[in-house]
This record gives structure tokens, C-alpha cells and sequence, in this order.
């Protein structure tokens, strides 16, 4: 590599052949080097069972060439042919309204052995034909793994209670790791376990619920594994990758990579408008994790991303927001799409061509994205992003979250948190995994990490112990991995280290409620002089040696501790409670932290700019985007080398609204 | 006919027989000469399989007659009595949930043979046994054809592959027609093809969905077809016609005006209050394309309508709505209903009798409208409403409309069209179908016709290119009959006609959350100083030739055209962007063209009286109903005797709130 | 008995035995005296099927006995065995998605002869083995009965079959009682009959849907009676209870009672806040409801109450509420829970022993709790509570309402309408049933008693024309018991002794909509000056003979009678319309009453404390518990004696914020 790979999707079985061309001509025109095709075709490929034709594919991918436009190849599960639901139905699974039936796409039933035998076959068969192309440079397995994260079926019930026998061995240990003692729900054999669809009343045990999301994830990543292997018989040393919908909100990642080489994700962050910028930094969160899954390789795939904006935007967010993508390793941006399907439940996404066959507005930003990514991104490919501050992800207390929805308490606050300290840092961060080394960072966020193994809390502990700065909520440290409480009042295992424990709780619902018409602000007041919303439960703490670094505004609980900080060894813990429901309430503890412990920018950027970093060759690069529709000017701290322009920085500097600086530190 | 009917519902089923002769001595003694019988009364004529008795509803219908009222007539198809359902579930279909229980009405399955036999069966006897009963005047079918707009069975998913293979002819046909080569939902047979149920993800297919309403709509045309032929052999020159809940919101009733004699419906539209009056409006509506349906004869059925008034209203609006009805072209309004059943699930519905038995508070006015119809409405029976002014309302392109819900975004933009161009106008409006002429009008509206055939296409074309005044909106012209896009820009076909184009878009709600706070209203400013507030998407618009009528008033949009103009040949079009939320919008739009193309009103009414025509041997009569329950006082700028009060009208007129001027043109 | 019982729940069957003993220990402690157990315990006393062992459970008993633990004991058929369902999937039912799958709770079909039977068997087992333990002193039946209040499955539908022959004999008695000749829903058989689930349109009949509650309640009540046959072959003279969600929300609890000891709820009432008492009046109305139940036995079992504060509440609140517990009558009250368990899905409610094993925050106002009330209940216990207001409940007619929901219309009316004569009254209520005597109060209310028999209707008639004050709404005695309307026009039965009749009705919020922007208040306005909202209908009345007691503020409402009064006989009647939104509106109501009735209250208390009174061996006991956080001071009107503090009162007394006056009258 060290070309930077920009293109859209395209699916050439929806146009007449001699479409084609015109197509691929047109890409080429903006400055495209790749399109990735193919990964909704199983009808086009295998239209009748056992009849493959590829030839069409082959020949696309051949035309797209020509035009100097690498291809990305898909895998076809996402999908199921007609004739396939037809004579085999349990080929698709079913949800809490029953079986599905045929129609749209997902929904295949990844226990159902003959789903898999088909899926086996077809990708066989296509790895064959297309495996060896040199026009293909990497390939996408199936489509946005996940949703609807349920699969209620049979098969799935069957494979459900296999895999709970294989975990568990023995079906007591289940029932004391579900603690089914409650309510008389103890099994006496794996059998009489049930898929979670509809309880009479009390819900389902959170165990129940954990495992199966865990088992869902089994076989998501079961049917990607099997993928894998096939093709790397076929395609050499190309790479493979998958389009993660979110790389948190899906199955597990981190599995997946133990067989794929690089992550992927659809980037569909809303593109900044007005002076409007903070949805960026979730963007950012989404790389960051991404760059981490690709293991050391600094890099990763946005497989979609919107080329457009609308009609309530200046030009350049489509070029600023893939410059973010760029900043924190991207080496592809694949936007989504070429040009709308004329039927089909997709119609009205934003595409690169009218339906007209006419660019679309954005072309320009687009052709010159292209042209300046030729020319400097490969200053920067293979780059490493270095830093000092790492939030810490894990899935399966996503999962534990009862409702596992996009933007759930769990998720919500990683985003929150993780964006709060980059805009407060203006520096590089890491979204690490628990099993992951703290001890190179000087800051660690965990927040509701709710259970973690005895090696990471002794390794998070020394890391605190050794200077560094860890933060935490109250309900880190406080379950076993099934999900069960831990005989400790919060934050459980870590209230030593906290300094702080939570005597009692309210929700700030009622408080909301309770305080109405009294005058007071529900919000959380920071020492300096910030305010930001509390989420979920505020807490009544009991300080033991921690010292507030914020306090409530409301109630009872006004001028008590909401935010505190303990000195423990040679380092802090920040303790939040219990969660908040915006980026600026980290913002501020990220403004104190900073303050306090003197953690400098990596440029001295104003507000609503996003600055990174990229270092190769003993070479450090800063990208640093406008993520504002209005310039800002600032005199850099640092000596620059502005590589857009090719000229040193000298004096004040002036970024234009959603406009970027590449620059090199001299 | 020539007399106008009014009357009410009544169910003597209910009630014991003694009950009834006092019922209709009361009826006679408001003077009502109609009564509504017999459409829910299945289990009354056939309590058990084959044992028919109609006696009873024979004693009923002459003891009305003999009261001087005459029967309208039920069909019975919309219940199922609970023997039938017993002995073959197969009668009742299902929706989303599963196949219905046995409980309430409706829900039949009529793609079911045996519904449809037993169908015939009652319908056949009913007909047989009261078909020429002279105190019978006509017939409805059935009740209230539509909802729940889905029969989710085995035999409806059987009969719709039938459907589709005769209209399709070969499955390739239908998959180019639905666009199925996206997500590999290539069919390969028929039988492949499912009901749009539960998918796992991505929806339903737009053209699976359309033709799926299609066929709800051909099998209960089918189902009424076959009655009216049953009832054809047996009631002589009785007219036949159905109550349409709307006749927008149902099957296709263009389709049943093949068999029908007249349109009917159910006019439930709210009662005015205090001085808001602009609900009225839709009942015009609604009026208006029912008097098209009855295809020339100028006149329909009222079948329901409320006859009380809430504790919050004025004496009079009862007999305001009901000549508003007449002032359409109604010759019958049937109130619904007599007396509340004492059980069951319609209770509480407003009754003309208290459940004591005696008269509600509406009776006066009940009073005084038959007897002044009686004096005068033959006057106007048979009349003809003239109008230089047409919407044009497509079932099909309502249905296209994801949702096809009472008052979707199709059916919402045609009632604020339709009523917003009658009330800026003071005028006549006709409702007309694609297929139907446009030359003789000056003013065309066809907003959200996104599919229409080449004829029509070219028939709006040359109405304009002659002269005409056409308003559309951008999504007009954009679609084939598949609802598959066509590959232009919107507004397709119409973007030469309009002289402007759609480049970009945003949604209302998008642009109100990006513009909170700015100070910016949400508007449209139209360039007689009114404003209004647009509906789904706002469009920037790129102007060819057209110029602007109306502008934004928001964010990056302020000051651009969201309302155009462009002289095409003689005539003009008017664009709006891209739908409106109120019928205030088309008023505005319509003040402009009025005073811009001098529209002149029918006769200078102030605001809230709503003014219609008819012409009958030669004379033409003005109908205005003040809506709001202030007076309203003007001088007429045309010369009128007032057929009411028998005098010519000299100098100002006053219309008290809720009365109304029926007045003959001098 | 003579001592109260203090406690909480405990489940043994969850933790280690070796916990058991620190946890009984630390029971006594804090001065409990009872510990409820075993009401979940199926699977712990036959983990397979037939394996019966009662063991572990003697042992807990006899622990807890050790530390002067008495055990109320549990039946354990709120669950279900995995083993149970997995042999005989018919032993849980099903709602309207379908059967249920096994997990949570409840939910067990109650027309399963294969349910019933090994119901039988485990509850005759674990009565032999525990029934004559001497720690023993009482037995709850299952759990809450009630919830989800619908058992869809075959054998329902069967027994509900039966149940409705035996009731009504014939089908033609069941068509007319449903009033089934509307909509051809006329049955030959009961056979045809189907449980109410998914209907086509148009909705279940209300004498469908009551019949249905009715039968529900039938098979509850059926289970509960036969494990209470059981029990009293082994168990002596302890007494048998079971803890209602809600006396009011539930099965007929009356219905009960015919072979109960004593009645229980679980009192999940708000605990106060701030100033803010009300919630406090809705335990009041089910302590006296369940005290009503009681049977004149005069006291009652609280089964489950929060033993915790949230963090923006004071210290008391939690003795608060107990001693209003004890005011009304309660004997028992068992908080909910002991400690939290580890896992399951009810983690997280308020516990008294926080997770790592210490005493949560609120254990020293449990501890003075105990100690006060093992000083001072003795006192009180077995005293009656004399009152002369009563309000009338009716469980028919509270499930005659659509929804049949926690808070619907019937109970918010009757919650408020309770809670605000208390509150303006300052005396004791009763909560009586239609069948009871009305002849020994001064004021009886009976809102929303649509239906009555007629001898209920006589005693009231009677009650008033005797001088009694009766307050009723419009929609009393407007049907009859199958919940079809009477042929009158509202209050019905009532309209002569009301001296008012209603002419038509709006909703509030149709005229909330009307009157917006008009600057009208929607709301009444009593003679007092007092303001409250009303909702549902709002009614224009006619007035015979009353006068009125309070207008609305709206529209063409305004200025008319809203709520009036009449003089019949030596009594009055009170009618409000149609229903109110508030508890204020009662108290206006009762304030004035109180005024002009001269009603006296039992101690003259400032606002925010909640009186009652007890009466034993000729003493009579004032309670007066503060409710608010804010302490009150003012001087009894009346000689009293302190007996918390053992002295006599002289001038002014203080009660603090969420403090308790124990006091006789001298």
C-alpha cells in the first residue's frame, strides 16, 4: 500500500452492462482508485441453486481496472436468494414476532447447519472465481455484523443450550452463575433452558441475557472465521476486513480480529453544521477503537461514509469529516453510494451522482480530497498515533447493559467520555481493551467497567500505584463476569483506591421531579466553575481520602461531592457518579486534569478544531480539522511545516471553516 | 329523487319490536324521511347455517315506510356471524399478530372461496327477499371498504402470487418491477413471493408493498362487484353505492365506480367551534372527489355524520355541516346515529335520541334543516357544479406513500391544497383523477403525483402550454408506476415545465434542531407577506427560468426559493418545496395567484364563510355557510335573492355565525 | 398476638447456610421480630420432580426462631420448576404474543388441571412438613395475585367456556347480557366463544372483556382457596394472608376474604419528600381497604415496604411511613428486602443490610421503630377504627373500565376522592363495598359505581333520605351489571336524588385544544375559592333542583356548574362531573362540607400531618404523623396525653419533620 484508498460502493448488478463503464469513467474523473461491489450478490452469482456465474462480476471488477479503480470484494451472507428460503425456511431465523419471512436481507439463522453448508459453498465458489484477480485488493465478509442482534429460533435454541454445556460443563454451574435460585428457575439439565422471548412477568435473568449475546456473537463471528478460511486459500496476501455498522456496537470485535487482518466501520457520525462540531469526536471514539483492532497496524477501513451534505451546510464537511477519518489512520474512506438504487427500500441515501448521471454538489471537496490524499497521504501510511490518554472499551459490559440498543447508558458515556478528554486534551487518544498494557499511558478512563478480571484490576491498580491517572464511575469494579453483584457497595473493588464510596443514590428523574419549582438546577457544578448535567443516578458519597473536584447543585445532595479525586501511591483516581449525559461534562474534568497535572496540547488549537497526530519515519505529522463552518486564527506553539501548501508557518495561522492543517512539527 | 334525504342510522336488531314504531313516529316527527338499516344484521337473517329469515327487517322497513320513510338498505359482508367462523376460520383473515379471533367486525378474508360463497349466499337471500321492496330507495355495500388494509392469511399470500402472475405475466417481469436485483431478492417462481410481514431488516420492497395494496384493493372491488351484480337481479332502478370511511382513505373507489351508482361516505370531520372553521374544508374535500366518483350525476351520499354538538359549542353547527354538504352536491346525509346501543363496543357515540328516549339538544336544528330542504332543495337536486379549479388525487400514488395511513403525507398535502385553494378563491373546486380532462380549468393542483402515465404527463403539459395554471410540488414526475425512480433530478418530468430544480435538501426537523437557538423562524415567506410552515424536506432549488414566490426563512437557506413560478408556453407553474404541515400554506399560495391572474371569487364572503355553487335550468345558486359562530356582515358584490327568507338582498348582508345564505344569482 | 411484627423479607435459598445465622442475628439487632420466607422456594423444596425437601427451610425457620424470629411462610405457586414446564409446557399460559416461554415468574395457567394438581401436591407437602413448626405464626398464598391480569391459552379459553355456562345457562341469556345482536357477533353456542386477543376492528365486547376479568379472578381466587384448604389441615390456628400488589389492583380481594384470615398489600407507595405528603393518602386508601377486608378483625399485614431513603431525603421517612401503617391498622409490616440478591433481575431495590453486609443508612430509624413499637403497639392492638365517612369500592366496576390498569379511571377517582376527604376531613375513613351498611356515616362516596344492584341503590337512597351526605359523579348508576348502559340519561339511577342530569359533555382535552390562545383556564372553581382540574368529560348540566357548589372556567362551560348539591329528604347528594385529576379537587370538595356540615376533625392538625385515631377498651388514640420534612407546631383542640413521650400536653406541641404523635385522649 501507502496510496490511500477513496472510492464508493457500487453495485453493478442493478445496471445494464453498458452502464458500467460510464460509471467506472466517471470515478476515475474525480480521482476514485477503489469501489467496493459484490457483497449483496448471492442471486447474481447463484441465481438457481448450483448454477455460480461470476462472469459478469469478473467482468466488472476487470472494467473498474481499466480505470486504474482497485476493487474491495464482499462476501454475499448478508443475504439469502429466494430459491434458498423457498426449500430450506429455517435458513432464516426469527425474532420475538416469530419466524421471518422472506423479504429484505440479514436475519439468516447463523446456527442453522444448512444455512452454513450454503454460505460455505457459495463463498467457496466465489473465492474461487475472484480470489486470484489482481484488480481486487481486499475483501469485506458479509455486512454490518449485529443487528438485530437477536436470533429467535429452533436452531439458535438448540445451539444456544450446546454452547451453554460446552461453557458451563456442568448445569449447576450455570445455575449458580445465573443465580437461578431466585424465583425457583433452576435448571436440571441444559435442555430445559429457553431462548429470552416472552416471560410472564419479571423479565429475564441478566445471566440469561449476557450469555446469549455472548452465544450471538459466537456465531456471528463462527460464520466470519469460516469465511476467512476459505478465502485465504484463494486470495493470497490480500487483506480482509469487515464493515462493523459501529465497531462497539456489534458483535464482538475483538474476537473477530483474531482472524482478520484490519476493522472496518460505516461511518455515519452526522457531518458537522454551523459551528456545530462535538458529533466529530464520536467519529473519532469509533476510529480510535478501530485503529486499535487492527493490532499495531495503525490502521483501519471506513467501508461508508455520506458523500453529501445538505442543504443547510457550506461545502467542505464532506472533505473535513475525511480528514478526521485520515487523522486518526484510516488508509480507505469508501463513500456510500455511487449513485441510488431506482427501487428497493434504500432510495434517498446521499450519492456522489444525481439521478441524472450528473455529479451531485459535493463533487468538487470530493476531486480535491482525492488529488491531496494522492499526493500526502502517503506521508503518513503506515503511520503510528502515539499517546498518552487511552479510554478503555469492553463489550461484554456493553452487553451487560440491559437493552444492548446503539447509544445505551454503557455506550453513551464511552462516547461521551472519550470525546470529553480528546476535546479537552486537544490530544491523541487510544481505545484500548482491559487485557490491554496501561502502564504506557498517564491518563485511563474506564467508566462502567462494571466487571474485569483479577489481572486487569491488579494491573489498573498498579497503574495508579505507579503515577498514573486513572477515572472511573461508581459502578466500575462492582460484578463478576456473569453479570452478578460483587457483596461490595460501590464502586466495589475499587472504593480503596477511589477513596469514596456511595452511601445512596437518586435517580435524576426524581430528583428532577422533587425539585421542580424550587429554583434548583439539576446539574453538577466543577471547581472550575463548568456545569454540566448528571445522567442516571446521582450518588451520595462518602469520602473517605478522596477530595471533591465537583459537586451537586440540587436537593439534598447540593454542595456534596458528585466528582472526586484520590491520591493513591504515585498517582489519582477520578471517580464520576454515576454517569452524565453530555461530552462537555468530561470536558470539564478533562479541563482540571489538565490544569492539574499539566497534560499540554499537542497544538494549541482554538475551539471546535480536532487535532491529531501521526509519526512515521521519526516524523510527526498534525492534522488538525475545522470542524467549524467559521475560521479561527491562533499563532501555533510549536514550529510547523505546513505540508498542504508547502511553506513554514510562520506568525499567526488562520484554518477557514471545515478546512484542515497538515502540517509537520519541525 | 329531487327531495333531499336526511335521516339517521338505526339497528332494529337491537331492539325489541314495540320499540320501533315510537322510534320512527319520532323520526317523522323531526322530518326525516331516510333510515340507514340492515348492514351489520347477518346473525339477524341467518342465525344458523340456512335458516334465513328476513321477516323481521321486512316489518321494519314497512313500519318505517308506513311513517313516510324510506330504507337505505345494508349489505351485510362486513361481519361474519360466529357459526360461520366456527365451521371455517378460514372467513376471518389475520394481520401482523396472526389470524384474527372471532370478536368485533371486519377482517373477513376475501381471498377466501368459502367467505366469498357464504357471501354470496346472504347477500343473494338479502336481495331476494328485500330487493324490491318499495319502501327500499337504495343500497350500501358492505360498510366502510378499507381498513385494517391488510389480510395477512395463507389464502391472501396465495391469491396475490396469482395477482401478481397475471399481471406480471413472467417473474422476471416483476423482479425488473420491484428493483429486486438489490439484496438478492431475485425471485425465481411465484410461489417464492411472501406476504410483507416480519422481515428481519431493510423493510419491504416499495413495489412488493404497492402491489400488495393493489391487490387488497382488487379483492374487495371484487367482493362489491359481486354483490352489486347479485343486487342488480333483484331492487330494479335502486341505486347501489358504499360508505367510504374517506373516499381518499380506502380501496380504490375510482375503481368501483365501474358497478357503483353514487359515492358515499362517512363525514366525521369534526363540527366547527368557536371561529375555527377550517376542518370544513376537508369535508369539501372529501365532497368534492365523492361527487366526481358519481361520474356526472353531480351529486352523492352522505352515510355518517355526526348529528350533536359538544358542551363547548354554539347551536347551529350541525345544520352549518350538513349545508355544507349540500352546497358539494349531496343529496342524502344520514346521521349517525339514532339511539346508542345499550352494549357493545359503540357506545357513546353522539345520539339524536338520549338513551331515555328522549331528543338530545341538536333536535331543533335537526328540525329546521329537514324542513327547509324539504322547501327548498329541489331547487338544486341534479344541479351541476361548475369549476374552473382542480386537484388532482391518485390512489395509487397515495398508496406508494410509505404508511398509508388516514392523513399520510399524500392524503395531508391534498386536504391543505384542496381546502387552502377553495378558501384563498372563495370559489368551486373539483377533485379529479389523472385520467380525467384538465382543459377546461384554469387552475390545476397535482402535488405528490410522482407516478402518472405518459398521457397524463402530456395532457398536464399541453394544459399548461395552452394556458393553464399548474401547481406541483418536486416530488411530482419522479417515479414509474413500479414506484421505482426515474434517473432524473426532481422535479423529473416537470423540470423543464417548472424551470427549476432540486439540488440539495434537508428536513424540517433537521433544519429546526441545527437552527435552535439562532433566532431563525422555520418558515416560508411568501412575497405577499404571509408565511407558512413547510413539511418534510426543504429544497435549495436551482432556478432555470422560474422565479420566486415565496422564500425561506432559515439558516443557510434564508432568502432562497422555496416557492417558484415559470411562464411555460401561455400558461404557468408553481412548484412548492417540498410539502407543507397547513392549509394556510396554499391560501397564501393562492392569494397570489388570485391577484395575479385575477381569480374572482364566487361572492365576496369574509373570512370562515365558505361559499359553493350549483346550477340547475339555467340558474345559478350560491350556497355560503358561515363556520365560525361570530356574525359576519359585507355587501355582495353580485346581485342575489335569498331563497331562505324569499328576498331580494339589498345592501349588506348579515350571515349569523354557524347560518347560512342560499341564494339564487340575479 | 399484642405485638406488632417488624421484619423483612428473606431468602435462604439464596446465600450459604453459614450466612443465615450472621443474618438473623443481625435481624434481632435492629429489634425485628418476623421474617417472611419462602414464597419463591419451589425449586429448593422439589428441585426434582416427586424429590420433596423441606429440610433446608426447618432449619432457616428454627435459626430465625433461635433469635426470636417468628416466620410468616410462603406458598410457593407464583413460579413454576423448569422441570414442570419442560414435562408439561401447559402448566404456564400465555398472553397476547403467545404461549410463554419459560423464565422470570408468574404466569402459570390457572385452568391447567396438570398445574392445579401438582399446585396440590407441593403446597400439601410443604404444609406437612411446616404447617405445626412452632416459629411459624403465619401463611402468605403465592405472590401478588393479579398481574398480567390475562391467561390466553387453550385451557382458559376452555374453562372459560364453562365458566360462562354455569353462569348464564343458555347462549341467548350470554347474547342479550353482551348485547351480541350488534355486529352479528350473536352466539349459537359457547362454544363459539373466543378469549379476547386480536380482533380484526372494532374491539372486544365490554361484557366480553368484563366477563373475562371476572372469570380471571374466579381462577385466581380458585387457587388461593384450595391451597387454603390445605393449609388448614396442618397449620392450626395461624392466620392466612396474601400480599396483594394493591387491595384495589388485583383479583377480587372480597371475593377472597370468604376464606382468608386477613388481608396483605405490599406497600410500594412513594415514601415523601421535601413538603411533599400526598402519596402518603393513597396507603391510607388501601390500609383501609385492607382493614375493610379484614372482616372486623380491624387490622391488616403491610407485606412489603422500602426500608430505604433516596439521597434527597431526610432521615424519618421510613418510620413515617410505618406508623401510618399502624395508624390504619396494620399489625404487620415486612420490608422488602433484606439484602439484595447477587443476581437474578431484581438486583437493586432498597435493602436494610447493604451488600457488603453492613447496615444500610436508614437502620437507626428502624431500630427506634422497633423499640417504639414493641414499647407502645400493644396499646392499639386489636383496636377498631371508628369513622363517619366512608368511601365505595367495587371491584366489578373498577374492571367495567377500559384498560383495567394501575391508576385507571375508576382507581385514580377513587384514590383521590379517598385521599382528599381524608385530608380536608382530618378523620378516620373506612373503604367499604356496595353490600356494606351505609346507615352508620355521615358521608358516604361512591364515585364511578356505575353499576350496583338494586338493593345498594335502595340503602343509598335510603342513607341520604335518613340525612346522609352522599357524593356520587355523573356516570353513577348509569348501567347495568353486564356494564351495558341503562336507558337514562346521566347520573342514571341517581338524576332525581341528584337534582341534575346531564345535557352534553366535552373532554378536557378538546376543550384544552378549543380554548388555547383564549387565556381561559381549564379548570372548576369552587364556592370556597379553591381551583382544581377536572378530567375526563367535562358536563353541561341541567339543574332540577341543586344548586351548585363549584363552575368551570372555560369556553362556553364558564360560570356553569360543575359540581352541585341537592337537598333529598333530610341528606344531600354531591355530584362532581364527570371526574377530576387531582386530589385537591377533593379536598375542595370536602373543605366545603366541612364548613357547611360542620364536620369536625379528630385533632386540629396543620397541613401536611395525617391523623387517625384508634380505639381500645374505651381509650381512644390519636396518630398524627408529619409528613412533611418541615416540623408543624400548633395547640390541640382537645385534652391529650403523649404516650411515646409519657406526659400530658399542655399548650403548644411541635411535631417535627416525618415525627409521629402517639396520643391518648383525656
Amino acid at each position: 500500500m501507502g496510496e490511500f484508498y477513496i472510492g464508493s460502493s457500487y453495485y453493478p448488478e442493478w445496471w445494464p452492462e453498458e452502464q458500467w463503464e460510464k460509471d467506472f469513467a466517471k470515478m476515475a474523473e474525480l480521482g476514485f482508485n477503489v469501489v467496493r461491489m459484490g457483497e449483496f450478490a448471492w442471486s447474481w452469482y447463484e441465481p438457481r441453486e448450483g448454477e455460480y456465474n461470476f462472469e459478469p462480476m469478473i467482468r466488472a471488477v476487470n472494467l473498474a481496472g481499466k480505470y486504474g479503480i482497485k476493487t474491495i470484494m464482499g462476501t454475499t451472507t448478508a443475504v439469502c436468494p429466494p430459491w434458498l428460503y423457498k426449500k430450506y425456511p429455517e435458513v432464516k431465523g426469527g425474532n420475538e414476532r416469530g419466524d421471518y419471512d422472506f423479504g429484505g436481507r440479514k436475519g439468516n439463522c447463523l446456527s442453522s447447519e444448512i444455512f452454513l453448508e450454503y454460505a460455505r459453498k457459495i463463498t467457496e465458489e466465489q473465492a474461487r472465481a475472484l480470489g486470484g484477480n489482481p484488480n481486487i485488493i481486499g475483501w469485506q465478509l458479509d455486512n454490518e455484523p449485529g443487528f438485530p442482534f437477536v436470533c429467535y429460533d429452533d436452531r439458535c435454541e438448540k445451539g444456544f443450550r450446546e454452547w451453554l454445556r460446552a461453557k458451563y460443563g456442568t448445569i449447576d454451574a450455570l445455575n449458580r452463575a445465573w443465580f437461578t435460585m431466585m424465583w425457583s428457575n433452576v435448571y436440571n439439565d441444559f435442555d430445559e433452558i429457553m431462548l429470552p422471548v416472552n416471560a410472564a412477568e419479571g423479565g429475564w435473568f441478566p445471566g440469561l441475557r449476557l450469555d446469549y449475546r455472548r452465544y450471538f456473537s459466537f456465531i456471528f463471528n463462527r460464520l466470519l472465521r469460516m469465511e476467512t478460511e476459505i478465502l485465504r486459500k484463494y486470495i493470497g496476501d490480500r487483506f480482509i476486513f469487515t464493515n462493523y455498522p459501529g465497531v462497539n456496537w456489534s458483535v464482538s470485535c475483538q474476537d473477530a480480529m483474531e482472524f482478520l487482518d484490519y476493522a472496518g466501520w460505516d461511518n455515519y457520525v452526522p457531518t458537522p453544521y454551523n459551528d456545530y462540531y462535538r458529533y466529530q469526536f464520536h467519529s473519532c471514539m469509533e476510529h480510535d477503537l478501530a485503529r486499535r483492532l487492527s493490532k499495531g497496524k495503525g490502521k483501519f477501513v471506513v467501508a461508508e461514509q455520506t458523500a453529501v451534505a445538505s442543504a443547510n451546510q457550506l461545502p467542505g464537511v464532506v472533505r473535513a469529516q475525511t480528514w478526521i477519518d485520515v487523522a486518526q489512520g484510516a488508509f480507505a474512506t469508501v463513500f456510500f453510494e455511487w449513485r441510488s438504487p431506482l427501487g428497493g427500500p434504500e432510495q434517498g441515501y446521499g450519492t456522489i451522482v444525481e439521478l441524472n448521471g450528473e455529479f451531485a454538489e459535493t463533487w468538487p471537496e470530493l476531486a480535491r480530497l482525492a488529488r491531496e490524499l494522492k499526493e500526502h497521504y502517503h506521508k503518513i501510511d503506515g503511520a503510528q498515533t502515539v499517546s498518552e490518554i487511552a479510554t478503555v472499551y469492553s463489550y461484554e459490559n456493553s452487553w451487560a447493559t440491559p437493552g444492548w440498543v446503539v447509544d445505551g447508558a454503557y455506550d453513551q458515556d464511552f462516547f461521551n467520555i472519550h470525546g470529553g478528554l480528546k476535546n479537552a486534551f486537544r490530544q491523541n487518544l487510544d481505545a484500548i481493551f482491559p487485557t490491554d498494557d496501561f502502564s504506557k499511558y498517564r491518563v485511563v478512563a474506564a467508566p462502567n467497567l462494571k466487571f474485569l478480571s483479577e489481572d486487569t484490576f491488579n494491573r489498573l491498580e498498579k497503574f495508579v500505584a505507579d503515577g498514573g491517572i486513572l477515572i472511573i464511575n461508581a459502578e466500575c469494579g462492582t460484578r463478576d463476569e456473569f453479570n452478578n453483584l460483587l457483596p461490595m457497595i460501590r464502586p466495589g473493588l475499587f472504593a480503596k483506591m477511589a477513596g469514596a464510596e456511595v452511601v445512596s443514590t437518586i435517580s435524576v428523574a426524581d430528583m428532577a421531579k422533587q425539585q421542580a419549582g424550587s429554583g434548583d438546577e439539576i446539574a453538577v457544578l466543577f471547581a472550575n466553575g463548568e456545569k454540566a448535567r448528571p445522567a442516571g443516578m446521582m450518588c451520595k458519597l462518602r469520602l473517605t481520602t478522596a477530595e471533591p473536584i465537583a459537586v451537586y447543585t440540587c436537593g439534598k445532595l447540593k454542595d456534596m461531592p458528585a466528582v472526586t479525586i484520590n491520591r493513591y501511591g504515585k498517582g489519582h483516581v477520578v471517580m464520576f457518579c454515576s454517569t452524565a449525559d453530555s461530552q462537555e461534562y468530561f470536558e470539564a474534568i478533562g479541563h482540571i486534569l489538565r490544569d492539574r497535572f499539566d497534560i499540554r496540547p499537542l497544538l494549541n488549537v482554538p475551539d471546535g478544531v480536532i487535532v491529531s497526530s501521526r509519526v512515521k519515519d521519526g516524523k510527526e505529522y498534525i492534522l488538525a480539522v475545522n470542524a467549524k463552518e467559521s475560521a479561527v486564527t491562533f499563532t501555533p506553539d510549536i514550529p510547523l511545516y505546513d505540508e498542504l501548501n508547502g511553506r513554514e508557518i510562520t506568525g499567526e495561522v488562520t484554518i477557514e471553516g471545515y478546512d484542515v492543517l497538515f502540517a509537520r512539527k519541525l
